[in-house]
């Protein structure tokens, strides 16, 4: 897939774990040398990085590399960077839907992408040939490409992850610290998410609030008809919107 | 632990898959029948058929035998019991940590109770050799035996169990179907349980009506803050929040 992996970060520690793993295969703290020579790069910083990181790569990367990140938010970032873009520099809004709570090099998994749906942001003036290009990235390491447009992967992506974290902050910050003992599995997964970092997430909710409201306002319809149903002891209603939940998820996951 | 498990069911299909992977040696379809010899029973039913399959059970098994359950609902049923057992019976409530979405002895796992947390809810009237033997069956299936009143274990587990599933059942029918493709391993294991089932979960709810619902309120608060720091463009204050709920669940699971 690449002659050769180059890993740059602010933290010399965080690169020599990186080589140590061999997820790059030599880094540098230095963006301007370590973009010097490359085709293609990938801005992986927290979304609120991301287009100034984007910006300082095209001055320093050759003409005609191509740029894109993995940013879980991308119509502010991608709006951003059409506006004023360097000439001739060619950036493509990426974002593989993996991952995990957890960050860092000890936690990378060559596998991380096998399977997984990763969703590219072209705009109408993206020419076809670098979205190819980036499309060849992630199908080469194992993921499904599928095209969206900015706007379209915020909505869908407020409803699919970022409400979903949200509700696990909100479940994990409502347990009493002396009942955590009794934690079973349920709690455990529906929490999972809660362990993400926090910075990282407000940076996501921040960029993508006006979506990230709408789908949390459609959840919070759904939770207050359970609420309701359940204070008027309405086990008829109870059941059909318990029904009508299952049945929505297993036609989404099977 | 026993010289033979007598499976009592109410289809010939599920028995004889339950003989089939091993989770009984024999099996009847006639309740009186299968408990004639029993020294310990365990009522598995949904909670709100517990209450008369222990009486049924009482009026049929030998003098001395020692009865308990496995129900996630425990002052409703306990209660119920306390009221009218037939003299010389001996009722025990549990509740093991324990399961998953899924039913039927196809799923069934001889490690399922390993290193979980049996919870036993005995009453003031309960005597101590009654807890401790129902103790040494969760003990000897592996797990960790702890003892709360009916009330606390309620209280507990609607924080724990209860709301988390109300929870995921929301988030689930909060999905619009067009959107699920896009569903990363956040979605799928915050929506994990809502795979459960919608009968079995409406009786849970409707016999811990009073707790569920102020266990309920208490999230709710939490997700409001959330979504009135977002609606404010609060970054501070949603940074805060974010990190107590991460704090918070490391602090209870680590």
């Amino acid at each position: 897939l690449a002659g050769e992996v180059l890993g740059i970060g602010r933290r010399a520690a965080s690169l020599a774990a990186a080589e140590r793993v061999g997820a790059v295969s030599r880094s540098t703290l230095n963006l301007a040398e370590g973009v010097a020579e490359a085709d293609l790069i990938i801005v992986c910083t927290p979304v609120a990085e991301i287009v100034d990181h984007v910006r300082s790569v095209a001055a320093a990367a050759p003409r005609g590399a191509l740029i894109t990140d993995a940013g879980s938010t991308k119509g502010w970032i991608v709006g951003q960077l059409a506006a004023d873009l360097a000439p001739g520099a060619r950036f493509v809004g990426s974002h593989p839907l993996a991952g995990s709570e957890r960050s860092g090099a000890a936690h990378a998994d060559a596998d991380l992408f096998a399977g997984r749906v990763a969703v590219l942001t072209p705009t109408p003036a993206t020419p076809q040939t670098d979205v190819a290009e980036t499309a060849r990235l992630w199908q080469g390491l194992g993921a499904v490409v599928c095209e969206l447009s900015p706007e379209a992967h915020d909505r869908t992506l407020a409803a699919t992850s970022h409400v979903p974290h949200l509700v696990a902050y909100a479940l994990a910050a409502s347990v009493p610290e002396a009942d955590w003992p009794f934690a079973g599995g349920g709690l455990r997964d529906t929490t999972r998410i809660a362990g993400s970092d926090p910075d990282l997430w407000r940076q996501i909710f921040a960029t993508n609030r006006e979506e990230v409201l709408c789908a949390l306002e459609r959840y919070e319809r759904e939770l207050a008809a359970l609420h309701e149903a359940l204070q008027q002891r309405d086990d008829a209603r109870l059941s059909d919107l318990l029904q009508q939940a299952k049945r929505r998820r297993e036609g989404g996951i099977g």
